[in-house]
């Protein structure tokens, strides 16, 4: 049922180009995530780990700073390109990718990369207060933070019955829910995450993927409550909690193979709580995702 | 039991000068929240707007910007005239008028425009951190932010028996116990209200203001945790989520003949997150409120 | 089973020089959470305040401010000393001390303070999202606000058993998990708080409590989810909300004979929201702990 | 030529219910200034303090804190006549008062109150970006901080010729100009005082005031640019540097019998930065005017 | 020597796409220049307002709102485009444009909008920091906030010998100096400036653009020092004062044909005082450019 | 006169735990200074930089990172001693070590390395709005941020007569000036280098440290005005401007040994610009004092 230990690597996406509609500032977000990393990983002893949560003591997962992606700060499908492309390599050098944006562009530059360095079908667990289904418009075009999952949908082998949205909330546009109905998409909306509890929330994100080959789950920071995240491109009130959030993704991690954090923005942060909070959703994963757990 | 299609009229009060007690800032409120309403309505299509809460499409409401009301500097009764007149013309006219605040003394004017508009009993839904029934004292005079429900509740045909108070905390006037007890006015206390949950409280708040022929609910926004408002005049620990807001409003708006949001205060917020709020609140209540259901 | 109505005192620390890795700035708190007590207390009418929680008249807590201990700068372990002797006093005098920090290093003078001014054992209820029982290292010492836990249970009749930490999170030493296995300290995590709820958290905390001649009760801020006290040391996301803090002082102040809040910070606060949750445990402290009833 | 030495009396103004344009919040102003102040005055010892400035001992000023004018939130008219009362009393009990507004409606009222203590003629000399001189409006009434200096010069023994604005800049209405022409009331702008500097713009005001037989001296802090005052009712570019306001006052201190600052804003401001230049203002008022010099 | 008066046209460029080194957030700055130059405008009656540094009324200058270019969130060369032609048409119609970026890749949209709806040969005054001569690289592309002066200058008509940069501080590339010496651009670096005064300053401009048929400034709001401009995409020390920027465009406006404000940055200000500043170089600009001087 | 190309090393000193009067948070300035340096050194090309304000080519300083002192967190003595070690080993191995403070006690750090790695006399260029000649008093004891220029002159081979302090300003103890006067240290006031001009002041520097065999320059940031530097541990008006700062350490770079920078306080600062702003200072230094210029 498990694999073996699995090694992470830390890839930034220094790059907000592509943020067309909330607050830029994302470009800032890889280097205070990283700060704060340190913050984390300095209670490390004899390479293990005392978890709070668990009571017990972990393995302190392996996880190597991989640099930045070579983005290009005026050209935006480049940007995403290359960024997919370092995300494959790292997944064919064995590693699992956790992808610090940058703008929710990058949604679809991690599923690629996912998507292009394996084969079989691909789920994407996608947590976002907003949709990112926009087939283009004339602000954004085709690839901005507003299109990442439809065109990571797009992908050859992407799997949209085994796909899921995480923390949907407030109001769209009636197009893209035509393109919800149609494609089948499923959501648990931050409304209904916080009626049926994290617990609930967690079994129909595993049902909804079960039978992928590999899954991507990739998290813009604003499926969080502003209140929790205020270092967000958009602060849309009534979302999850930061506790439900940790807690989804270390239930989640054992079934992901690449994790990616986006949309944090220090330019808009409090004293670095936002950017805080993303480091440690990417630990969190690291530590309780060190074994693969086949679905 | 319901109606035909309502519109809904935003009306200003830039005007902050009965915060005797808070911090002052409020007047800049509705040029914020009403920068935040393009925000949330730039994704209306062809008339409708698709809700994630519900799932469904919606007729975008009709919402109409009527401009400010005729608000005097350094004038507080004149201020409240006008106020509560321009409210009246609103209902007069066939609209639900949406009072945006300025400081809590316009929970006052927004009743007596719905009481002056209308025959029959008027209940009020009142949303607050603080009682509001101070009658008078020698700091605030008697028609400050501290006297709204007090002077609401002395209209004519104001209906105490009808009208709540919800999201009240924390420690007050022995002298307000009083008052209370003698008028006979309920309460959900946010405590009561983290106890029983969203779903409950609005059936109590629905059981109170069953009956009456008209009401009026003011929304102070500092009933709101300041983790998730924190532009209020106060910032008060121990409030509702801004989830259970949303969905409380969402139940209400059918109900409800006219709505105001006050004490949104731009000079103590983050990045407008609190004025982002509060356009939700006011989006959700015509969104979901375009057809009055009769109690 | 009751007592008479105690008296409490208020006693300032503002030092931070034990802040070795978190923020500094707690040095400025007991400033801030004084000029928020002016604000709560306003509201006192004839020697009665009338609580919101309760709907009842409640005696206005007889609270003094007895001035701040005399703190060195430059000197960690003259304060400690002093501050501890000041608790002390302030014991013997009658009263029951509300300490306010100050970093974390005034657990350790606390918990001191009610052990040397009393015979019989000591039980500490230590809120933190840290476990602060580094026994030492190079750039922290032996005292720092890392220190206070295991300082405090080292003294002579601090009794482990009667012991516990509430809101931890995240990772911490495996050498910490060694000591908390060994000496059989109990904890209820933020993860589990959340789970079980307020009312059972605090089942558990009397329970531990139970038999325990004295009870010191150390709240440091950051127990206390970020979104609601961004005014901290550190800001670790999951943590206690507001609401469910405030309520689990009201059911632990009978069964406590001193006070302490430490780690607010001025300097990373928003609009002295953290300085005004602060004050407010305060004073629901004395509120409702007027008469100490016997465990 | 010089007589004996002044007593100076802080007066604290916390109202700013006449902030009809600029961002309210001055009424935070007097709490925090005094707290600078304290700053400022440890480095007394033995009744003398060293001035760099001069690279002399001076005696440390007789600077009593004399509380608070009794204003009145809701009231601006009482507030107006108890704080000129008070700096009346002030002046009758035979000390220099420094009052600390407030927005700049207490311009009026520091004028009044040396007025009224006094017989013979007031020269007025006042800082200020802005003129003041508005007769009425709708918003704003009669008494607003658009008023002030209008005001001041109707009194019965104020004179015109002697009064002089410093610090005024941008554009105001063509009718503010027609006033201006008829009184003869004289300025030095902004840009003039950068043109001359400040000995020769010292000169000038000195030149002005001569002859009267009192002199009010009333500092809107906004006369100083932005980039040093941030925090003030209205932050326009091209003020005086806070180097420039420093000398300015301490040559002027011996010439006044008494002093005001206003609008210093704590809503606005940076880290106190403005509340502590506000309060060097007051300090060096009272080193260096502790010998009042006939003219 | 003078012409008729001159009719002023604001166009926004909300885009900041091009910002690939300083902050984003430019993209907010018209909305917010705007805001305050309501603020400015309000003082005008009778189609006059009385400029406090001349001592004059003046004729009111004629300021449409020609409302936003059409710019294009994610293409800038159309946002260029586009930009530039409503420019263009802006003159066409008889107005002289006031741009109001957006980041400073306008400094070539407005270069170019001046030079194709004109014949002969175009001065550019620059105001900045930086030299903007960047022919490409690798991050920034061709026509980025980096580059706007190199390719205005090679606009065909440009004239580089009429042509000066101001405010230009620290460190460059060695090749930005190669480009310099070989194309003859002049300066007045920001030390340069404080060294020899604003009135010898604007000297050397007329004297450079002296001869050239058409004149566009373009100010970079980081030409200012960030003490007087911190919401600017880059904050360098040293720059001019705000009092010397306003005299020197009070000095200039007479002579230029286009005006355009770049990099006021909404997120990086404080309390909208870079926002103000901007506007009233704006409306300097057109109060004293109501007449065009020719050379 | 002039010797050969000399190479420069960075040094941190993150601690502030003798901030024993001002705000804590230079703990955090190395790191802050240092990416801030990396946005000044992006622009170095083939090993040489363009000065605008020169307008010549210099060759690209040798900057290296020698990394942090080893300091302790809660050992003042301990961390002195260290840093002063290392700053001595920096120099034995050819080194002009800059170094990165941290608070002010690190003026005595960088006077006792330079002292103790060399023969000969020692100057001391003291940049300060502060004496900081605190003998010892009880909060601060007799190294805090508060004795480093006392405490650097009583090294063996400090001489008093060479040494000079610079942006002084406003009051302070008359003790301390009965110690300039015995002590015969040398100073120019903040107000006096506004009098008299940058290019004078660095004349009576360089007369007052020639004939020292060695020079350390040390710069508590606050002695640039808070306008330009608001990022510090005290905010103390009518200081220097930064272009004041720049020019005067361009001029004064090939007379010293050694330097440091102080006090600059992320936590305080706004955007970074204090932090940029010291950067520039330690970037100016290094390019303009490659060679040392015998006095």
């Amino acid at each position: 049922m498990s694999g073996s230990v699995r090694q992470f690597e830390v890839i930034g996406a220094p790059f907000d180009g592509a943020s067309t509609l909330g607050y830029p500032g994302s470009r800032y977000a890889p280097d205070r995530i990283r700060h704060q990393l340190k913050w984390i990983t300095q209670r490390v002893e004899s390479g293990e780990v005392f978890s709070l949560e668990t009571g017990e003591l972990h393995a302190a997962p392996q996880l190597v700073d991989g640099g930045n992606a070579d983005v290009v700060a005026h050209d935006l499908m480049t940007t995403l390109e290359r960024t997919s492309a370092r995300v494959s390599d790292s997944i064919r050098a064995g590693n699992v990718p956790i992808l610090l944006g940058g703008d929710d562009c990058f949604l679809y530059a991690g599923s690629k990369g996912l998507h292009d360095a394996t084969d079989g079908t691909l789920a994407i667990i996608h947590f976002d207060a907003h949709l990112d289904v926009m087939d283009r418009n004339r602000q954004q075009g085709t690839h901005s933070q507003s299109s990442g999952m439809r065109r990571s949908l797009e992908l050859d082998r992407a799997s949209t019955e085994h796909s899921i949205q995480v923390g949907l909330r407030h109001f769209n546009f009636p197009s893209s829910r035509a393109y919800l109905e149609d494609s089948g998409l499923a959501r648990i909306t931050a409304a209904a995450f916080d009626d049926i509890g994290t617990s609930a929330a967690v079994d129909r994100i595993l049902a909804r993927i079960s039978g992928a080959d590999h899954v991507h789950c990739s998290f813009d920071i604003d499926a969080i409550d502003p209140a929790h995240a205020p270092g967000a491109g958009a602060l849309e009130p009534g979302g999850l909690t930061s506790r439900q959030a940790i807690d989804t993704i270390i239930a989640l991690a054992p079934h992901c193979d690449s994790f990616a954090v986006t949309e944090v923005n220090p330019m808009t942060d409090h004293q670095d709580m936002t950017a805080t909070l993303a480091a440690y959703l990417c630990y969190y994963f690291a530590v309780f995702g060190q074994q693969r757990v086949s679905d």
